[in-house]
């Protein structure tokens, strides 16, 4: 048989035990990586004296065709392939014969699998970096074009305290802005060259390690070949990584999702976004939102290669479906500026009582006694009669009338990371610099 | 298009969310279970005067006919199937007409997938119950034929007491013993009929939910149509219980990687049970044992229907690899024996002052002492000179050499669930009972 | 010293380290427990001549001293007391003398943790099931007073269909229902006798497990020693049970936090369930059901022996603040009624052509058509003219009219599990007769 | 009543809701962050012209009484202080009057505990790094001074390579020094300023958030005031970190536990790490070991504020106990050097064929052909004669005596992270570096 550690064996492996071992459903998806790692490795064999200069060639070039064939399609996978590895390197032995058992020299499989497993996410790293910069870059236009919006802020699902709509855009940017440079903190990570670092105890073949690191063109080289072959907190760091940002994006999701109800209307998603029901022919349903919210599940908690791969996919499209949702995504104006109601200037007048030289704790007492009269007299806070005020602080007079405009109130949050227009444009200008200091 | 909610929408999916939406490429494992709901469903409606004799005929020769394309993989999947509910009714409208959109009525899509996912699992847990009968039978034969084997009892993997290898087994087969009842109560709470619930507020049409549960042959029939179709209890239950089990052949597999070492050569896994390494021509590694401890951190903490099948098809292996293991393992009765050293009489060395009436806190302390001397001078503790003894407690005296037989010091773990062979007799019993009380 | 293992040791004891092993900060909660299972084990020995009656006496009479002192808040632990076990064992050396050191023969510190985690298990699932009994209690009988007020169901948040706003309380009820029969299972998986296993091999002193089984009043007893001092599959059950029933308080406490939003209105907390804010005066936050929701994320995941008592306590305050914010939360049945809209009558419009023979999947396509030529128009879908319903199928006539009325929408879920009137009493009748079952 | 949202509620709060509720139990441990932040929110309240002066100075003191209190342990907690943060404004006002009512000015809750958050977490990175950085040097002392000693590489717990002790000291301080740089990075995004963010508005009064930052010493100031006040990434962020450090150090564990068993013999930890059992005189059990990696599961999946806490102690304990355990420990050369066989030699044997030119995965089924007809023979392989290896591969002479020398096995891995003792020095001149670097 044509099992690794053929020698070795006499009885035969439980078929189902082998197929539980065989990781080559996934792992074919490194097929690049791996052509990659073993033409490296073949050069330093080479240069190690290990290989002749003919037989790295026709290594190189048997290795060319093997990626071809992934390349078009037409690489024939054997029931025996137990991983990408292994079947790989049946492929180049079959296409340029004994040759091709030289390229396992001194090379464990630990070695290699966590070489391929490096380049691959690497890329990935890239790949979801363009994409998390492109959402971040559609949330800060957003925010740049509909400044003028104002709407409820809500706390506890409460209405809060008036503020832009730009402010809710800017306040999820500013997450993903963090996880962008997470990300690239990641991938700085992933970048260090496992590769000759054998089983266990090094390389004893004088392959150079600096020549496979620029071959490969990692950053950094592994300190301990024990530890190199066997650590995988990229990977955990990696889905941590992914982890926070579902956070942030299921967080975001669950906001849309509130406010695209029936009872808010405060958004409408593009039918790209939303499905329908099999029963009931009115539905709409925001399923992109709920999706988002739902991969953010499948995350969480896992900690195996299998994992890596999938949640690079998940990540990959819930970007870029985010990205669509909100660039198409329509705004209900008007539904927005009435859901703003008076009660929510209740701190405005507190701080109204405040400049007149009230300490802050009186003044939200006597100001949550306006509410509550304003309740049990069934009238908008703003209704109240300066008089009635007048019984709760001698302190409020005529000028309270100014209390009950929302533009100006939000105005007046001009402290950086505020609400106020300056400082609206302010974070945005902020993002755009980060934005412009990660681009390639 | 053919989309469900065909009539109300305008704008086109986006791609990335339309394959993001999809489950057929897991789903489509269901099919038979979905084929056997719907032709439980279509005879409820023609008992509700919904179809025609004609028209029921009509759909359950359709369905039989897509049964048989699935059993013979002639079933051939478009791109717009996006579950197996919808490929399903698809190709029955290909092959019926028009009456199959009648198949539909009354039924929402929830109500499809909890319906067919809890016939689907009913039968996943029945498959899985027998593997692990036989996993259970098999070490308690195993325990039966090898009871008269002495070998070292561990705590914190330091060797605490003479027992016997059976004892040991025993320990195992009781846990998976609770998983096999735990199971069949799961079993239970998965055999509960949810159709005829429709979308939220039940079935409006007069489908009689008794006959659907009759002619599916569910035990129970759910509460409630708005929790029928959205609570999955029964899959976290199912998941747990998956993570219970595998804690216990995790816990079984890291005992026996322990006494599988050179260092400790109680037992030899077979060859079949075992694979090499690509670089070390020696090795021969328990990578059965790594398996079932590794695949233990796949089944934690998954929490989708994506799990369920995952989770099943890792039960199913596993349960048989492991049963395959336990049944080829040979044991090293001699290296056992080997590892029982005197200082692991200790106990009983203090048992020996008790029964002459020193209280167990003094005779611990007393045996404690003796310990410390046989170390300090380089002798076993059986070694010790009666004298020696005598000058930490005056109660030694000759009969102590009695002690020191691993054989004898067994014999007295004679309470039930104890070391000695009666007590292990007695749970070979209670097993063998218990298995025979869920022979089916 | 007056370490346990006090012979043995030269060294002594990194600080940090004593300090990290201290379990006492939490487990003296298992005094009483302690208490218990000493005072039966006492008896064992007794019965098995390891003790004289005289013996027997002065320990039990010092034990109910211990008990006294803890009960009255005099027990004065000493910095040495490193877990409840030794501490009480401690303090009646103090009170008895040396009589003490004969209760610990033959039982190991594993032995004793575990007998007196399953004491104390025991009674917090009895009075969980009792608070979880009141619970489910008051939401049958809210649902039973409140069974014609209907409201909208919704599913994604969006409008589906009319319901019974009772019918929306007992789906939560049912799943508690759910819990209490999971809850009752895992206490008799509690209700288990480890006593008498030793330290892993077993009991070798004559003492009668049954005996102390019957002491304590447990219903079974372990099967195999090894096993029963460190398997924690019934901590495990018990941390899965609280999961998921939290998982049902916090989906129940998610619905009423959006159903209590000034934009929807339907429901209002009563004052001793909210909170304020400190900056804003106007604000009542729901905190009662966000704590809720929250404590969920405490629960999940925990394994060990302090998470049985952090969550048992959490489940205790759970467990009764979900009941007072049930019986005192007043519904605004105008708003409710006011939230039904035309369209969530699109099924039952698909309906009325089905009943005129249309196959469903093309009578939802034609009630799709109406939503959709509806919103085009900007009318209510039960304002478009029978005219322009003919448009899209000639099976509309005049009687269309009288799909338009969401009491007669509700009437038609009679099949059991609905929201019909008759269904939803089946409901309570079933709920209330499974209260009763379990009725001690 | 005293409540801060005191005007606007006329219930009163059910009294499990409001212990529900409190977190004074443990958020207490901020005092001193409590009193910090507030300190200089008073400063920024004066310069904004809300304070006078004398106002000032008089908040001023009355913090720094407060502290006093906390300091010196006289601090009296009320029934009704529900977190820190109130307790000590409402001790404020005991001592100084109405003037403490204005401190809040402008400020909200979640303002002030995010803020406290970030002070306490940025002094509990500093000294959990002092901690990790005194572990790292000792092991990396250690591996200096016996980098002499050889011991068997294990791969999958069986024999693989023989390797330098220092080797395996190695690979564990390089995970952990990876652990340094990422909580370095973790105290780095902590140390951010969100105080001046108000609820969710921001702050409108115009304190200065770029004084606040001065006055508290963050190196950055936070961009949006609704992320600022509900973000948390760096919570999980750190809890990730421990999560990832405790892995690390429960593996190092694992490996001391069975490197410590009778069987392998390699280690004896000192008695100060070491624990007795209450039943087995002879037992000295590994607990400092145990608890490192059982205190592995308490790190894993929380997320809350109140696991910061119980997180940072148990990080706090268990570096300083490893620390203590590993600079204790007693290695065993003779039986590390005992357990090397010639069969950990078979890759040496391989790539003795090799170096003759055979490819080496013919060399490796060659060396396995040898271990099987040793282990057939019931020989070691470096005794097969050379007769006996030639009916193998002709390539064989008389010189493949000299692949049968440890000594000089390990000292070809020269590659970079090899196990060689060039590359050995290496590491711990890369690690002292490292050191030297985070060096303060």
């Amino acid at each position: 048989s044509g099992k690794l550690w053929g020698g070795r064996f006499v009885g035969s492996i439980d078929p189902i035990m082998e197929k539980f071992n065989s990781s080559i459903s996934y792992d074919q998806r490194m097929w690049e990586a791996d052509i990659q790692g073993s033409k490296a490795y073949s050069k330093g064999l080479e240069n190690a004296g290990l290989l002749t200069k003919a037989e790295l060639e026709k290594i190189l070039h048997g290795l060319d065709k093997v990626a071809e064939e992934w390349d078009k399609g037409t690489f024939a996978l054997n029931p025996h392939d137990e991983d990408i590895h292994t079947a790989n390197e049946r492929r180049l032995k079959e296409l340029i014969g004994e040759a091709a058992g030289k390229l396992h020299t001194g090379r464990s499989r630990n070695d290699q699998v966590v070489t391929d497993l490096r380049l691959w996410m690497r890329k990935s790293c890239s790949t979801l970096s363009a994409h998390l910069k492109m959402l971040i870059t559609t949330m800060v236009e957003r925010a740049e074009a509909e400044k003028d919006v104002l709407f409820p802020g809500y706390t506890h699902l409460q209405r809060a305290q008036p503020i832009r709509w730009s402010h809710w855009i800017l306040s999820h940017a500013v997450a993903l802005a963090r996880d962008l440079e997470r990300l690239l903190e990641v991938r700085r990570r992933v970048d260090v060259l496992p590769l000759g670092s054998g089983a266990i105890a090094g390389n004893p073949l004088g392959v150079d390690r600096k020549l496979l690191q620029k071959e490969l063109n990692f950053s950094a080289i592994t300190l301990n070949s024990m530890d190199a072959t066997s650590e995988r907190d990229f990977v955990a760091e990696f889905l941590f990584w992914a982890s926070l940002c579902m956070t942030h994006l299921s967080k975001m999701a669950e906001d849309l999702i509130i406010y695209g109800t029936k009872e808010f209307s405060f958004v409408q998603l593009s039918d790209a976004y939303s499905t329908g029901s099999s029963l009931m022919p009115q539905k709409k349903n925001p399923d992109s939102l709920e999706l988002i919210r739902s991969k953010a599940g499948r995350v969480f908690g896992r900690e195996d290669k299998e994992a890596v791969f999938e949640v690079s996919d998940t990540m990959n499209s819930v970007l870029q479906v985010a990205t669509g949702m909100i660039s198409t995504m329509k705004i209900n104006k008007a539904c927005m500026e009435n859901a703003l109601s008076p009660d929510m200037l209740a701190t405005d007048l507190a701080y109204y009582l405040v400049r007149k030289g009230m300490p802050f704790r009186q003044a939200h007492e006597a100001s949550g006694k306006a509410v509550f009269m304003a309740e049990t007299k069934q009238l908008s806070l703003s209704q109240l009669p300066v008089k009635e005020l007048q019984s709760i602080s001698p302190l409020f007079s005529g000028d309270v009338c100014q209390v009950w405009n929302y533009a100006n109130s939000v105005e007046q949050y001009k402290a950086l990371g505020g609400t106020a227009k300056s400082s609206v444009e302010w974070q945005i200008q902020q993002l755009r610099e980060l934005l412009q200091r990660h681009q390639e």
